[in-house]
């Protein structure tokens, strides 16, 4: 896989989503389609699509909503030109009462006329522009996955959905603290502004050492633990709620989408 | 009512409430409130929630969605710790499909157990900021409405809902369009940067001395027209989709909130 994510790392997104599509590309996101939002996906019946928009709503840091099909339409129109969200993402994972009960590559099979695909800002975007500020974040130069966490901060519920908030772990040091807040803050669509710097046992995490998901990542000395909202956060309220079936990206599979990651609004004109 | 506007004027918010709740203040809430987000509001029955909420997705320009109740509570819990929508907005124009019926001053006898309230912000927001910033506008300085106009830009469809965008217009001095435009993309809660600077024709305004709503403005010799999207535009789109009844607030006659309006996110903990 590694060999196919360097071949596609600078191929426009539309070639990049054209492999994805045709099955030779079933590996992670990261780095791919530099420049355009990538995003958390999350599929539903319509019977809590109702109630789920609301909990993004009144969630926006965890749960921020990019798009929205139409029920039973499995084309992202608002997202790019042709992006049928059944086969152009390159893994999924199927939730039944809440429990991962398998991972595939397309869900063509799964798609039902109730369903609604809903894709949410992931923290990708902002990641890179620490990149590009020389801020050096440990999981991304190593490699792994981000610590995350399960906090003691309670969601707004909405309906059935309810929940902790589940937050992601980036340590800097300490003199660029502030500069970090406020490239994170750019980016609403991305998680924003941490929700948390400091003693993470203020937020109810006992061992940084153990996250709850994801890879352990070291605190150097002089250091200080930051917190963002995390893209887990949903997936935890959906458990909660006792949803019959969900369909999610599999952590790290992410949909690459044709909205600059710049872009004031993540919609592109229909026509566009 | 002017009286009551000057003693209200440097009122907490909670106590400009009170005061339109008990009935004692029924005018438009324009320069009340400072610092407090102010937001349009429009209640649908449930059936169109879903719908509703998607097009506001799609068209987050004119339909900056900062508030949504559950289905039959009038509490806007996350706008404010204790916002009854029925009682707390000065005035309200009530329409069955699509046609102005009337206006109150509450909705006690008008609210069902079906419906839902949705706040949506306010161009009063960054028009504070352009003042602040030295930039006259003049229907502020002039205590008109802003004059409004059908453009030709259509909005991306969300179930019944579709329809041109509404957009407002502001004439600046040529050298502070840029300046104007930086400070309202500040506030994509507030309708954000301009949807068109210059030539109305381009978008479809044959006469920019005769609005489609609010009052004439003039364009001064140096200016340049600028244009917004604008909280107009839902009410089209809601005629458009023939909903059996709305309610919305009456022009000018805002709900006043209890979030900061340079607040991150639109959204107070409960508890808060």
């Amino acid at each position: 896989m590694h060999g196919d994510h360097q071949e596609l790392r600078h191929q426009p997104v539309a070639a990049i989503r054209q492999a994805i599509r045709s099955g030779r590309y079933r590996s992670h996101t990261a780095g791919l389609g530099d420049g355009f939002l990538q995003a958390n996906l999350v599929i539903l019946p319509e019977s809590v699509g109702l109630d789920f928009m609301r909990y993004c709503q009144r969630n926006p840091k965890p749960c921020p909503l990019v798009g929205v099909s139409d029920t039973g339409n499995p084309m992202m129109m608002t997202l790019g030109a042709d992006i049928d969200i059944r086969t152009d993402v390159p893994a999924y994972n199927l939730y039944r009462r809440g429990r991962l009960e398998g991972s595939t590559t397309d869900i063509c099979a799964d798609w039902t006329d109730d369903m609604i695909a809903f894709a949410l800002g992931c923290s990708f975007t902002f990641e890179r522009a620490l990149g590009e500020a020389g801020i050096p974040i440990w999981h991304v130069e190593n490699n792994t996955t981000v610590p995350m966490y399960r906090s003691s901060i309670d969601t707004v519920p909405a309906g059935p959905f309810h929940g902790k908030m589940v937050v992601s772990m980036r340590a800097v040091d300490a003199a660029r603290v502030d500069e970090v807040i406020d490239i994170s803050r750019r980016f609403p669509l991305a998680h924003g502004a941490p929700v948390h710097v400091g003693d993470p046992a203020e937020i109810g995490i006992a061992d940084i050492a153990r996250p709850d998901w994801g890879d352990p990542a070291p605190v150097l000395p002089g250091q200080v633990t930051m917190f963002w909202a995390c893209g887990v956060t949903p997936q935890v309220a959906i458990e909660a709620a006792g949803v019959p079936l969900c369909i999610t990206h599999k952590p790290g599979h992410m949909l690459i989408t044709d909205v600059p990651e710049d872009a004031e609004v993540p919609v592109l004109a229909p026509a566009d």
